[in-house]
């Protein structure tokens, strides 16, 4: 099959090393050039150009560009693209995507696969990224069960697990166990800083162990990409930072009023359940 | 040197491996008579008795009792100490232990060595538990300062980095670094448990990764230790959670204000302090 993909980075390159390797044809397209020779250099693709020509023979594109620019860069495409061609994104919110692009492309499907390692770019990319991760797709009412049923049978030859929701049943989720923590662990810092107490402060930093670190990791992680999903997703996160504030509060109030045997269980309830969200 | 101990478990357990070594003569009771025996067979000790008595030759006594029996403990250590003798205990609280120690006993020095491991008991206590980790000390305004400088020179022997602080200043460096993010963590894994929709609920539980695991570990951990951080460390741990309240309502009205600069800001501030908290 003749495969494009739009964004010769992490996601986009490691797509093209893995559906090379199984015997697609890969046909990207990069805004840089020097990405475009390293990306036939390293045989990520077959053919690499800066110009989206490149795709119209292709059956299916990814467009794996950062989320800013996934809407313009499917309007850009149109021109080019092949009547029956399937387009998807591989961006980490989909109500913002998913809806625009699919009234611009009736064959477009959102996508997105949950893996990834802290680099960037055609460099980072890898053999085997998507093997174990969940990949979601997010067809609207309007998407043709044919387009899913490729994007599925793709993403499964990658060994990545598939799940089906919609736009707005991802983005909630997303929030609540990606997006929502970055902002808890992010404001934990905040008030660690903000100890007034110089001596205080200086001991913290100095006792800090692995509970600091690992509830911290991902507030101190790259600003660009919290701040992305404040912008993208919004109102999902917002949501999810009320109910959290609302558990918070609860457990406040809990410690305030000494009432030892409602903590002992809303702990025992939490141990007990966390293994249910780590597979 | 002769060495008491009381309470034979992982801190307990491991001081004896580590001191015997050391060459220094290990006594240590336990109130079951089989893990007196245990102990010796292991070599954690030298003798071993369920009786207090033994201890009335130590010139050090480590209390290595769960909180709750800490003070209980010294008062009845008292009708058997040497005069001259040291006490320090290991709980991870000082301000409810040390004072009320100190007034029972005047060479008495709180004590919380920060290495532990998920293991409990005799048959957890290891070699070199101490090794690289931090121990506090919060000799109050009445302790003798040779009593400080006997109990730091052991600590360091133990491979150690030794602190110096009032029993308020651990408490709060500890609420903030420690207790503070059980609170937070657990409060993540009720907000995403109290999910309605049972279809996000299902799906978060499915996309769960990496965020989430590291964000909620201290939260799932041992229900006994969070409430007792919380029955101990109650003032010092609601100052904090007063902190981080404010910390997190600053970004949820960021967010809602979408005042993006300033969530960019706070982001890259945080990534680039939060080094500073580990060593």
């Amino acid at each position: 099959m003749k495969i494009g993909i739009v964004g010769l980075g992490l996601i986009g390159g490691s797509l093209g090393i893995d559906l090379r390797t199984q015997g697609h044809q890969i046909l990207g397209v990069s805004r840089k050039e020097t990405t475009c020779l390293i990306a036939v250099e390293k045989g990520v693709v077959d053919q690499a150009s800066t110009d989206l020509k490149l795709l119209s023979q292709a059956e299916i594109i990814f467009v794996c560009t950062p989320i800013a620019t996934i809407i313009s860069t499917v309007k850009e495409l149109i021109p080019y693209l092949n009547p029956n061609a399937v387009v998807t994104d591989v961006g980490s919110v989909k109500g913002a995507i998913a809806k625009p692009c699919s009234q611009l492309w009736s064959n477009f499907v959102g996508g997105h696969p949950m893996a990834g390692t802290s680099e960037q770019g055609i460099d980072a990319a890898v053999a085997n990224l998507f093997e174990g991760a969940a990949y979601v797709f997010t067809p609207t009412a309007q998407t043709r069960a044919t387009a899913v049923e490729k994007l599925t049978q793709i993403a499964q030859s990658l060994g990545a697990n598939t799940y089906i929701c919609s736009p707005e049943e991802h983005d909630r989720a997303v929030a609540l166990i990606s997006h929502l923590p970055v902002m808890i662990s992010t404001s934990l810092i905040a008030a660690c800083l903000g100890e007034e107490e110089v001596k205080v402060l200086e001991l913290a930093q100095q006792l800090a162990s692995s509970g600091f670190r690992d509830t911290s990791r991902v507030g101190g992680g790259n600003p660009e990409l919290g701040l992305m999903m404040a912008q993208y997703n919004r109102l999902e996160l917002l949501r999810s930072l009320y109910q959290y504030r609302h558990s918070l509060d609860g457990i406040i109030k809990i410690i305030e009023q000494e009432n030892w045997e409602n903590l002992e269980q809303i702990l025992a309830t939490n141990q007990q359940t966390r293994p249910q969200f780590l597979n």
